[in-house]
């Protein structure tokens, strides 16, 4: 009966990976504390998405900047962000959507 | 053994679901053409990536602009991007990331 939960549990576990689930509550969370320890100069981040696919992790969220700021003034916000992300979670492939502050969705 | 091929790609095609599939060429080629034709004010296009989650598709890509753009006029060009690309694929869910002209990926 126990290996037949056991092979329950690894279906279960292969399946998240192929379904697009997103990573644990925890594992979010860190993130999230890293992103905010790291967004000086831009204003709120939010939408964080996660999802595992295979090995890696596919990460996006959205960045509000002010709206009057260059895009390559965004853009370095990006990067950094990205760098932190990856230190953090280094499977991570990241996608930053940049927003005017007066646009945040 | 007809139905035995037929088993196999209805199998085929509902793993592709799973599995991240890309949109069919002919299908990515249109909607670059629509993304291109509503481009106006940006330098570039490229990094289009598609992905089918059930019913949905995934789509991203970058976007590059002069540097020195406003973040509010990028995201102009974004907004009017997504609607194009979410009337050629109604079930799009679109991700655009912003780059620089000096620093495109």
């Amino acid at each position: 009966l126990n290996i037949l939960w056991m092979g329950v549990r690894l279906l279960r576990e292969s399946m998240g990976g192929l379904m697009d689930e997103a990573l644990p509550a925890a594992e979010l969370e860190r993130l999230q504390a890293c992103l905010h320890a790291a967004m000086a100069g831009a204003i709120q981040i939010h939408a964080l998405k996660t999802r595992r696919a295979g090995r890696l992790v596919f990460a996006e969220f959205h960045l509000v900047v002010p709206g009057e700021m260059p895009v390559r003034e965004a853009h370095a916000i990006c990067d950094r962000l990205e760098a932190t992300l990856q230190q953090a979670l280094p499977t991570a492939v990241v996608t930053i959507h940049v927003e005017p502050e007066t646009q945040a969705e």
